[in-house]
């Protein structure tokens, strides 16, 4: 039994064969977990995580129980988060945690009986979200994972997927991080070998191969929008990128949406890709 | 592809072939959408729309996603329908939707990659009710949809199944309608050519074929009730029926439920079978 | 058809052929519901009760429609617990009732057109809670539920769970209960032949084979709490077992849960098999 509780804990030959069979295999049916059951255990609202885990459960014949907004069920009782989790265990085959404090999944898995995966745990990780970025890379740049210039740019102090995103993409031979964000909201991590700070996007958009946009984090408490123009977005190379964790607000304008370097819908499809063959290397093994 | 927007979108012989097809098959199971998963996005809540599509969908085999509550997801991070529609896109083979805004469910399927099935858009339609309404009609009356005395009862302002139903019976031969409300409240639309309008239903209900009550609606802002009393609907045809969109407070009494004119909750389980046969046509087409 | 309205229902010989099979089955996946789908009508949060009976009706092949919260729902449309019973009962095999009025599961099978079960009515009866209690003791004690001294602590007045496990241990020969409670949270049933009331746990402790301990129940009036000491849990004669219906909240200390006496994590997932054995018999019969 293991866990998926960060991205450092995540081998780079674990994602690399993970990538490879989600590539080979792009969301097809199968029956691999028809009898198994995982409990979506939400403690905070993400539409867009708890249903990307339904389906790619679903893609392979298992089933999953919602528990969305879990302020409003038996945890208004008092009862803890172990509890909980040795709750759920005892009737599932794995959890994939919601929650708003850093550190909860870490402290779910000491207790659980089955898999814990951490599908975001406040200012902490998400090393789901982490797995479907590297995967949208991977399979946008010819399955290579290198040589690439990646512009990071928003709230990179609250955003814990950039966070993932550079300790993945760190492991890497030769990339190079431009951090784009103002002087409050610079990225708090350490900096990798290779790094540019500026606050100006467009002293390095025309060198970018992956541009990351991330969203203002108004539930983090931060105040900040970066507002890029489509203007700026088409001046990127023709064979970069652009990718984005969402939700966005107007981080970029839907008018680019059509443009063939925009991967953040795709993003999606292929987070419920990577999840199904994740969640059956973990429910399998 | 193919949407579920609006009644005046639906075909009569689409129509007549999904009610056929529906009284034939009578919501018996098979698993012809085994391979396939819809999500129930309910930025309102409707407990008996979202539960009949997910039965609907269970009994051919598939599967739902179910998000009631939009209000407290994603949303509330400030994403727009556009890209809540894409997201959801991505990763299932349809959306039923519905939404407190009139229109909401036609820009949804301006943008969507799979089919959008309005389950209702504030004041504007509910297809899939007036598909069962019309089931409930075509199946009690022999298959015919002609020839009929309709009255309708109550807030013929907002109600949105009147408004789809008076459109969907315009299209057969020799229907007549009675329209009864107070002037407040009095059916906004055109009125079909074979209409009389009044207050008072008891110039009408014993030359009723179909009674037509409807809930105030208080929270699209009416505040009228009509209740109906025992006597006036035991003095309707014997041949006749009464239905009701639901929920109801106090329209009908409960002591009429037994009657064997009383259709509403054969409406539900109507609901169910066309629904079925509806899922199947958009999902395998 | 059968309902599932409270303990006093539930037949001796019905409980030992659950419990036999439950014991036998041991939660192990069959196909036998596959054709099968329930509604969970959750008129006040409860994960614990809603889960389980999710996974067993998983663990069979069927379905759960997952209506939580349902103060949200159609009902604040003014819909009445009939109208919303009928119209679940309409498109689906049975339902589970969770409800914060007593009497409710009753009056809902008043006018079921399918099984209603009991999950709970307020301060009336939760008998499933009751049946996987029975199987905790029945399958700790050698499946015999005879010549046991039973101690049941905290809030006696208002806690449900131990008004019906006193009900089926009462049916049994040579069994002792020590009710142990403050003055105003007493035992508020019928006390059964041979029971003793005390407010000092450690007058009884030592003397226990069964120790059941219960919850204060904020949300429904209390305001006392029963702390046990593990000092006080280490003195239970080896060969107890420690009981709780759950979620507690600092009744037992954590660090208890490893002692092989602790059973209240065994008790969930016992829940889980004695549901599934449970829904095949009411399903079908």
């Amino acid at each position: 039994m293991f866990h998926i509780l960060n991205v450092d804990d995540l081998a780079t030959d674990f994602l690399l064969d993970l990538w490879n069979l989600a590539l080979v295999n792009k969301g097809k049916r199968n029956s691999k977990l028809k009898n198994k059951i995982i409990t979506n255990l939400f403690y905070e609202p993400s539409t867009r995580t708890s249903s990307s885990f339904f389906s790619a459960m679903n893609l392979s014949g298992g089933s999953v129980i919602p528990i969305n907004n879990v302020q409003f069920s038996s945890v208004s009782k008092g009862e803890s988060l172990q509890d909980t989790i040795l709750t759920m265990s005892a009737m599932t085959d794995a959890i994939v945690l919601r929650h708003h404090e850093e550190g909860s999944a870490l402290k779910a898995s000491e207790v659980s009986e089955v898999p814990i995966i951490n599908g975001g745990d406040g200012k902490g990780e998400h090393p789901t979200q982490t797995i479907l970025d590297g995967f949208t890379i991977f399979n946008s740049f010819s399955e290579s994972m290198s040589n690439l210039r990646i512009t990071l740019v928003g709230d990179l102090k609250n955003g814990r997927t950039v966070k993932g995103l550079v300790k993945l993409l760190s492991r890497f031979n030769n990339n190079h991080f431009n951090f784009v964000s103002p002087e409050h909201l610079k990225f708090s991590d350490k900096l990798p070998n290779s790094s540019y700070e500026t606050s100006d996007i467009n002293s390095v958009i025309k060198e970018t191969d992956v541009l990351y946009v991330t969203r203002v984090q108004k539930e983090r408490g931060s105040v900040y929008n970066y507002e890029l123009k489509e203007e700026q977005l088409l001046s990127l190379p023709r064979k970069s990128i652009v990718m984005h964790p969402f939700p966005r607000t107007t981080e970029i304008p839907n008018s680019f949406d059509s443009d063939s370097r925009a991967k953040y819908f795709d993003q999606i499809k292929y987070g419920v890709w990577c999840r199904q063959i994740l969640l059956e290397k973990v429910l399998l093994t």
